[in-house]
């Protein structure tokens, strides 16, 4: 027989810090908890989720895992919770700084109650979004602001690579919202009734991490169709470089061709003829400019 | 012991302008409010919303902010109302105008009641909405407008400066819709039944609004549209000049570079050569001309 | 004391032509109709909506305004209605032709009430709507058969002008489909049952033009598309046809350059020497031209 | 006094193949059917609806009508049943073939009844739209597989043809599911229960058909999109063939006119001048070539 | 009259491995099957789908099914699955390998039941989703890898192909959770209460597939404006060297053509004519090269 993960915090919580424990177990066979969910537990990633069992709560809670590498794609890790009548347990991949910061506001608070220490753990996890929102709202901003100057491909890259990550975000807050509103809604008496309003507010949290979230990938788009026009742009500005030298240089080329044909020319043996070339040069010069400009092209 | 504020305008209004203020938390302290709560009126900005507590409301409304540089982004100020049974208490940073806007109603209202003033208070910041919509939709036309004229960069920012504000400005005024449909809903009795139908008329000036933001936002993505065929058309422009002009000049070019070769050609001698090189060249030019002309190019 | 309007049709059907007139003071005094339904008579335009009060029933409906100048945006005009127990009131800026048809089919009503004359003003007011879908769905059919033979600014204009009427339209019609909805389930006894299939009908009416409004959207967003393909298209060709002569021409500028080149060259002094460059220029054009028709460019 | 229709199929079924005939008018009398669903009847073509009045149904069915022309819009007709107790009346304008087949299964059934007849009827207009759909999916593939290939405008209008049908079918298909999901709920007592399973299927059907509408609609947009990148395609590779074909004759035309200048040249009297020419012709044209070599352009 | 198929697994599981094979006729006839559930049987494809008769449950689930050819259009295969109480009947066209697996964990059960062997049948048909969904995910992030790099026609009709089997998956997957969920709600008693965790299970595994399958939509949306927008990108970049190349080569053109003509030029007797034409070339060149560095073309 297993011996069971010490309790933390001075009240009957159990964390199991690797997910492949035998002490999992153990607490299942002595808690019943459900076959299907300890094998949630040790199938990460699963989707955030929430499902009332009889007597207990079961939530797979997704936190932000920091990567070394920055600017890469979000990583979340797995945070599953049991919430019984009188025992908490929560099941992860060794995220000890969660699991820290939860026990030590546990033990600040004057009577520590498992609930109270699931709200704890929740709010730790939902505060952690707050700075990547940020984040990703300078990231926007930059870009939206970076892309009518650079219209590269690099940039190309950026915009899609913060769009992959607000999507990703999104859908991740969104089943987090999900889950923080079901448990307001089917928690069985597990929870005291004055969390409620802590509950309301991780839940108003997570509500507008979605909108924020939502709103930087609409302004993303723009961000995009600027990018698009930008683009479209420098090629009519391209294009009319190409026409604008093209065009002013054709007379010449006809008239110095012309000059050049090996026939009788008029002005062949006059000593002005060069001058009338010239002339003739000069004007042709001067009308392709002056179209261009009644144009309104330079 | 802090001093709590003067009342204002003969009934319980007490109004702290600064939410930092040390009297807000005796206010807290006297009438029971929520910490969440205060912590949400000193952490701004908050999503607009309406929390319904054991015998009082809690609002966050939005107020439009005037800002000195004209053109920027939208700026909303947090207003923070408790609509407690006998009193009402709002929060802010120094909205000094609209607190003295809704005073002065109350004080010429027959008999003054906190509910009335808090409907007051709605009105006044909801008012403020509609002369920004005016301008939305005036700089939404004058875009659209001016669009196909000046299809450049300048317009393009121009274009996703209003869309930015137009989104922005749909989130707050569907926040606070949201806001004053709740209160319809969830008022336990604190406020009066006959305020319902001016209720009614502030939440139908909601819908409006945010009906018109949508409006406009659609009429923008035509207007964003237009701009993208237009530098399409002018490209295809620029390019018909090119293509005319050298399809014109090439026939020339050849001919002049023919009679120029150090060979033996037929018309070196002839006096008439150049006769017969000018007329082969004005013949290629209304060859290509007309066959632009067939195209329908010009 | 203002003097009432003369009742219409026979039955109590006060009709007020001017929303200014100090006779909806007097109404409104006799029949206690809210003060805010009035300022909202008052101050057109407004949504269409409808609001259920003690003992009536007040409407705001939209009416197609015929403007002198055809082909410009819609304009719409309100029509306000009080309908309690045993009196109608209509409320507008000089909509004659409106009230006169209704009072003609009120008086060639049997039994005339006021209900029922309510229902004619609805019916009559949503019958212009059917003429108005017929021209819009009439300019969408003959912008798609045109644009794709003039994709030019003009037909671009005219694409979003035609969208601008539409989102228009469906937005008022959305507005009117509400507002019959609202009616038939909040009518409060004020509406005769026999009239429920008569109102079903104008429901029905609206919710088919809405659908149809949809439709010619949807159908103009092809439009637009096809507008952008064609220009894209047509640069391809102006493109090709550039390509085409310029590729065929630099071969020969290549070679009579070559002749003209003041150096010792092969066949200076054969009098054959024109003719083998001639055949090096009608091989050279024939290559170009061989390479092109094999890239199925013409 | 009109006669009445004979009844067919040994049933009181009344068919009416014309919609002005006064036979209707007397069915409607004898059976109280409401004169605004007389109206519907005469005033194709309705929207697919259900309208359940005191006693009888009354249904707006749409059949699927082969036009001559192929290739073009679909045309729907209207077919209207009015369902009562005990007696079933249809209304058209000459749909004899469906008649017939509804009449015709209605003999081989060894109890027939008006509400099993109403079903045959449904079914099959309903069956009448698999081949249709198939049309529209083979359609649909044949265009993704084209589209790559030939992208030309004709193409384009295949493709707006095809959407414009889709979305007419689609709104007809989505009626017609309304109609009988409406018909499974509010039948009064007028459909056998035995019916449910057969009602079902329909609704089925339906749900399928309007399913895989949508399927091929979002395909559709697929296609056009490829048909856009395919000509900006095109338009890149017509660029290239320009640009490569271009920069390889500049330096030639370069050199020859060098060459050709009347000035005192180095090479002017030597013997191998020419090959020293062609030398530098080669070289330019090589590095030329190695240059988009380089780039990968060929 | 035809023998029955022996029960499976020791449990009344009839197996009918053939849809048109006479033994469900028979079970049909034994068990009072409805006749059209059984046309739907003989009928595939079906839409994915869950009926509730009299005293069972008729479903129709939808299996993939693997292609010998790789890379292509995804095939679901349909399997029927009929649930009484003390029945259970699978119809397909020859699924042995599902058969088989569902019947060797039905035999490795303790005590095995009909609605638990329908819960392995799903679970099995399930499990099958993830390695597909798998595939696509991979696919996808290949193709958004690969996009910028090669935005050619191939890379295309990758995008498209994955884009329709993403499409057709959402579909089946989408019909499948419907089944799942009409199923935990509609079950009559045929599924024993200690399943309903499993169901919830399979239930979520879907909901994730579908989302799964609309992200990465998403994502290959945005690998579809990669595309377009590398296009464009590259198209400037041709330009841009048709331009440069151009515009250095023009006055050098020029310049070699004016030295050409046969007419007095001043340095023509000059033995440093030629020094003064190449000044005037490198001068030429260096002001157009420095022209575009100061545009930042290269």
């Amino acid at each position: 027989m297993t011996p069971l993960p010490q309790p933390l915090a001075g009240i009957p919580w159990y964390d199991v810090p690797d997910y492949n424990s035998p002490a999992l177990d153990e607490l299942a066979r002595k808690l019943s908890l459900h076959e299907l969910q300890i094998e949630d537990c040790r199938h990460p990633p699963q989707r955030a989720k929430l499902e009332d069992h009889e007597g207990y709560i079961f939530a797979v809670l997704k936190r932000l895992r920091r990567d070394p590498e920055p600017g890469h794609d979000l990583k979340f890790a797995d945070v599953d919770v049991f919430l019984c009548k009188d025992t908490l347990i929560t099941v992860h991949s060794g995220e000890r700084d969660l699991v820290e910061r939860t026990s030590k506001r546990t033990q600040e608070c004057a009577q520590p109650r498992v609930d109270r220490t699931f709200y704890y753990l929740l709010d730790c996890i939902v505060d952690e979004y707050i700075p990547l929102l940020d984040t990703l709202a300078e990231e926007s901003a930059e870009i939206e602001a970076a892309v009518l100057e650079h219209p590269d491909p690099p940039m190309l890259r950026r915009i899609f690579a913060l769009k992959r990550r607000l999507i990703e975000f999104r859908r991740v807050a969104g089943g987090m919202r999900d889950v923080v509103n079901a448990l307001m809604r089917i928690e069985q008496g597990l929870m005291g009734d004055d969390l409620d309003p802590y509950l309301r507010d991780v839940y108003d949290h997570l509500v507008r991490s979605v909108d924020l979230a939502e709103t930087y990938r609409d302004l993303l788009t723009g961000a995009l169709d600027i990018y698009l026009s930008a683009v479209a742009n420098r090629t009519n500005q391209v294009m009319k470089v190409l026409t604008v030298y093209g065009t002013v240089a054709l007379p010449l080329i006809i008239i110095t061709g012309y000059f050049g044909m090996n026939l009788h020319l008029p002005l062949q043996e006059s000593p002005h003829g060069l001058l009338y070339a010239n002339g003739l040069m000069a004007l042709s010069t001067l009308a392709v400019l002056y179209y261009f400009r009644r144009k309104g092209w330079f």
